[in-house]
């Protein structure tokens, strides 16, 4: 479908697949970035994806790699990917405004710990991307490139609709509630939340303790490799061991078990988005996977009922750890705050040490009852957000499915394959701590048998 | 003793033994400052702590102090309490240089988490103190007010020295290798490196898996207060629950048991420290406390043997976890990192991420032979340095005793009950994972039965 408004559609472009060209110069990063940039002069007085872009080092970068294809030097897979790159993380060449006031123009002079590793990697970063305000729920002016009358999901909006509107393969996000899942969703793109710990947070704004830096790709092997290449050049969170896993996207043998979960989603899931999930499970058991459901297994039982405090739990969990930085925002200027945010502040300070502490027993106690699933699966299945993307700006839609990983600290992923009025509706893969390569196996093998044009590999 | 050089004598001044005369107005916290501000006058030409300061600020927040304390509403027991801040731990009034060109006048506009919360609970931040660069070994300019010809320990070599000498009644530290340790045992001040996660640092630059946020005090029961209002407030890093224990210095019933340890150390430790370390062990035998050591148990025996890996693992682990920011330091002035650093950057290149996997895997493993000794010991004891404060200002000494505690992650305090060469040598108590309170308890013991004299509470 095409925008109603626009009438321009969508246009992801995979660079893997293109990057197959560069080494006989029949096509070329340059050339690759001439095409995204194309596209953003004709899409972005609608989309308004971007905060800041930084074109002369882009093309520069993209020359740069090009000359090393030519030489059949490439530094990585990756190297001449255009990549965006969400405004709560650090970047030398431009500034780092965090969707607030407080950050106009701010720039911390350095590079956070993923952006350097990109470039290493040979990544061309094109620019930053509209967060919304600290990465929580206050929107910025980003539309959804299927329908500009609709949000993009946040808070990595502009990630998502960039990704989808084709300005970059890649996008750099951070999700602690819904924040990488459900743009992805709404945008029909790739997004992979990791395993906490797994992508270096260093110079990403989102110091809390389910929050985690992802990608948002235009394929899955876009995805993959991009997370690959961050991680062998940054590594992890300091303590953890980064991403395990293969050198290009894990290979696809159908998983055995997956387990459809309803979360406290389901409640509130639309009629066609519930039928379009129940109706791809039928399609994965007819593909010979057993998929089983709350009412195969205690375990799953339990589960499910464990998995409903998800949001309060995470709520809870966040409002104590933006006791800081919130603090010092409202010493700063208060007025400068959204009122959503001022109203966190005050939650937080409402807060005690002891409120937390029992917010995240209850949160560990949840995590075991989930792992217990990993003995009689390969990964969960559900949606990733409850509907197609919502009409209006003024929201970032709801984030109870997409909430459930990130309380889980575990991997998951939203895959572009369902639909719901026409628009694009995620189904969200959720897998085991540290198991992220398993969880792109098995998406890998969804995407070939739900929509095998999108699983073509490069 | 008194400076060779100056004649003048360290001077610590405990806050909360001063604390009980504000409510009667015999005393005061303004009051208290000044004597803080004229020591300072008189001897910071020569120790050379601060690398800057807000006196005007500090006279305003102890005025604003003496003002509660006389209105029967102190805002905790640290109400009015001096405290100066390692610099590379962010500051809203000041700024944050990190020892480094890099980053001189650098200015984040807001506090850390911890000096939030310690102005919160009415603390004075009277300045910030000397740090190494980066926090890592580079020296700068401070020296040990026990004897100016000597270092004061590093890396949080102006909060050691500040509180040794007087300027204020506790400081704020980090330590990775040996930082709050080293300068606290040359400094003979209470020196506390909390298990791995118990205080919150957001906004200070230490982002490695090793590094803690820790106290350097007067007195135990200053370290104890000052780290526990900090936790209340801000709590630990994200995911951990803070600091336990009670709201005032844990009591002291005699530990059962002690491992007095060797650890790498040893073998490099000046006779006359391994003398008076066995002397004090002897004291506590004497007043009835078993002190364990290797022949007496083959589990002491396996954490000695896997305890001498502390240091390599330890370089290994930071090496790697510095890649990023070094690599972004490097490019924007290689010419501003001193040799050290840039050879640190170096070798963070040379590494691979498997290198660093095995590293903490490796780590895991001696953890959990040290965790056994929690089945037969209160905490363990050994020296936290392997002499007294060298000559020269070129080098922070060795930190193969501190080392310890940082590669365990477990709670640590350097106790001022020794001594060599007539100089402060301090006894590091290592307790075991988020049992710093009885860690706390033991030290409490220790001081009442080596130095009654400063284990006397407010």
């Amino acid at each position: 479908m095409s925008d109603a408004k626009t009438g321009m559609k969508p246009c992801a472009r995979p660079f893997l697949a293109a990057a197959k060209d560069f080494a006989s110069g029949k096509d070329t990063p340059r050339a690759f970035l001439e095409r995204c940039l194309a596209e953003t002069d004709a899409r972005e007085k609608d989309i308004l994806a971007y905060v800041a872009t930084n074109i002369e080092g882009a093309r520069a970068a993209a020359d740069a790699s090009s000359q090393r294809w030519r030489d059949g030097r490439p530094l990585s897979p990756i190297d001449g990917m255009p990549v965006g790159i969400k405004d709560v993380i650090e970047t030398a060449d431009m500034p780092t405004g965090m969707g607030s006031p407080l950050y106009d123009g701010w720039s911390p002079g350095h590079d956070a710990a993923s952006v350097h590793a990109l470039r290493e990697a040979g990544a061309v970063i094109v620019g930053k991307t509209v967060t919304t305000e600290f990465a929580a729920s206050e929107p910025g002016p980003t539309r959804n490139p299927w329908d500009t009358s609709r949000t993009p999901g946040g808070s990595s909006s502009g990630s998502a609709a960039g990704v989808a509107a084709g300005y970059f393969s890649a996008a750099l996000g951070t999700q602690v509630i819904g924040s990488i899942l459900r743009p992805s969703s709404y945008c029909g793109v790739i997004g992979y939340k990791p395993t906490f710990g797994t992508i270096n947070r260093g110079g990403s704004h989102d110091y809390m303790s389910q929050s985690s830096q992802g990608v948002i790709a235009a394929s899955l092997d876009d995805c993959w490799q991009a997370a690959w290449e961050i991680s062998q050049r940054c590594g992890g969170d300091p303590g953890y061991g980064g991403l395990a896993g293969p050198a290009s996207l894990p290979q696809a043998p159908a998983p055995k078990t997956l387990v459809l979960l309803e979360t406290a989603g389901w409640a509130e899931a639309s009629d066609e988005a519930k039928t379009r999930m129940l109706e791809a499970a039928e399609s994965l058991r007819a593909a010979g996977i057993s998929v089983l459901t709350r009412k195969d297994s205690a375990d799953i039982e339990a589960a499910e009922q464990a998995l409903v405090e998800c949001m309060g739990i995470s709520r809870t969990v966040n409002a104590w750890e933006s006791r800081w930085p919130l603090n010092t925002y409202r010493d700063r200027d208060a007025a400068k705050l959204s009122k959503a945010m001022y109203d966190r502040s005050l939650e937080a300070e409402a807060m005690n040490l002891d409120d937390y502490r029992k917010a995240i027993a209850r949160r560990a106690e949840i995590r075991a009852v989930y792992a217990r699933l990993a003995g009689i699966a390969d990964c969960c299945i559900t949606l990733a957000a409850s509907a197609a993307a919502p009409v209006g700006l003024r929201s970032t839609g709801s984030a109870l499915f997409a909430v459930t990983s990130s309380m889980l600290g575990a991997p998951s992923l939203s895959l572009p394959v369902l639909q719901e009025e026409g628009l694009p509706l995620g189904m969200q893969v959720i897998g085991f701590d540290n198991r992220d390569a398993h969880a792109f196996a098995v998406s890998h093998s969804i995407l070939n048998t739900l929509d095998p044009a999108r699983a073509v590999r490069a």
